[in-house]
């Protein structure tokens, strides 16, 4: 029997709507206070993922940031991490940058230290996600499933990897760490590449169409304050928002069952995975 | 011959108005960035540090940080500095708790790398001060003027320590070591203890009475932003900034010799200190 079979979901449509990039900006955080939908995860190397602390209902994970693509807020590792800096000490600026130089082993560390740096901070964290890709690269996306699996935690591994934005070469790799770890099957659907202008239109059309299954749909709205147009894609963070606050998307989301990763771990831990 | 002799400030006002908690929130930044005056001083571990870059004219020091004295942002040190954080892996959040458990040769090490951290990012640093004060227990500030000297850069170090809120029993131990180390005779009037419903009268009386001395006059301006509000004494630096843009208050700093950090290196590396 399937995790979902046990826990009543099999043929149901299933949707944890997910705020990616907590913590990033205040005004990020003030959408996730504003949305009051549970599930997102935490940047934890930044200064305001303090600011999560105590949120009565809140389903939060750790979104394992291992980049940090702005000029500023620049972000720093926890851990001494040597390979995953740059010459001034952040994490590198770009993918293919973070991917050139980081060691398995450090990343695995600094993970770690981002996980155990949100429950000291008062955040029980539900689940793991990643920031930009970074654990695709096969040999950190099996220390970062390892990691999950020996925590017990879910994890945002998408079973639709087709879809997505991972180097082809990456691909079958990855699908045989997801095998091994028998990883719940979630579908990963990502806004960010709806256009802004069309973002409201782009929720209603795609999630309409989804038939029975579980799917993690992410999402970085954020409030528009000056603060927050210091994120390039700003504009995209803003039409989160307004879409996700509009009555005929919120219809279309409170079609489906709504689940978040505190109920999946805790059938994972009672039931057994898969 | 004495530095302001040498640098023809004798029997002169002189004033560096000088704006702290740079890079503390993205207001602070903008606040500097309005009141387009050189001086203040940069927290190299947030986020916003690294929005201070690239400022033409800036005269930017380092904000020697080793307390988090807000729920959110919060800061972590730079260095691994197990002494210098609390449980959660921050700073400690009150001047007792981290007087209570720094250990000063990891303070020397976290300041050492916050003026590289700052340097690497891309800014020369003119001058060092500090945040909330921390460098006033007597061994740490020998190690905060030690270095200062080593790497000859002017300290803000106040000659008027009577004036200031440091414990009586640092007193003199603090005034040796200013001593020894022939720091510049440098006036520090902190505009943060005035009330902030009065802060332009403050700063017009205040600065009105002062005679012929080098003044170092520390502000808090912030913009007045839903982030900036995130400090609990938002009023205090709201206040700063409007007072500082206010005409009457400008005539008067106007009536002041202005003076830089980066004007005060030069003259110590050139024409000795003292």
């Amino acid at each position: 029997m399937s995790l979902w079979d046990a826990m009543g979901l099999a043929n149901k449509r299933v949707l944890i709507l997910h705020h990616d990039d907590l913590g990033v900006t205040h005004a990020q955080n003030q959408a996730y206070l504003s949305l009051k939908r549970p599930s997102g995860s935490v940047m934890a190397p930044s200064v305001w993922a303090t600011g999560l602390v105590g949120i009565a209902g809140a389903d939060l994970g750790v979104h394992v940031t291992l980049t940090s693509e702005w000029a500023a807020p620049k972000l720093r590792p926890i851990s001494t991490a040597p390979s995953l800096r740059d010459s001034a000490g952040f994490f590198w600026p770009t993918l293919n940058q973070a991917w050139g130089h980081i060691d398995a082993n450090e990343a695995a560390i600094e993970i770690g230290a981002q996980i155990e740096a949100v429950r000291r901070m008062g955040i029980e964290p539900t689940h793991l996600d990643a920031h930009m890709g970074v654990v695709f690269r096969p040999d950190i996306a099996a220390r970062f499933v390892a990691l999950a699996t020996e925590l017990g935690m879910p994890v945002a591994a998408a079973s639709n990897l087709d879809e997505l934005p991972v180097p082809e070469e990456f691909k079958s790799l990855l699908t045989d760490i997801r095998e091994r770890a028998d990883l719940p099957q979630i579908e990963i659907i990502d806004s960010y590449e709806a256009p802004a202008t069309r973002r409201r239109e782009w929720y209603v059309d795609r999630l309409s169409r989804l038939g029975p299954g579980v799917y993690h749909v992410l999402h970085h709205a954020q409030k528009d304050t000056e603060e927050g147009r210091q994120l390039g894609d700003w504009e995209k963070r803003l039409a989160d928002l307004q879409a996700l606050s509009d009555p005929v998307v919120m219809t279309v989301l409170d079609e489906f069952v709504p689940l978040t990763y505190a109920e999946i771990g805790y059938a994972m831990r009672h039931y057994g995975e898969g």
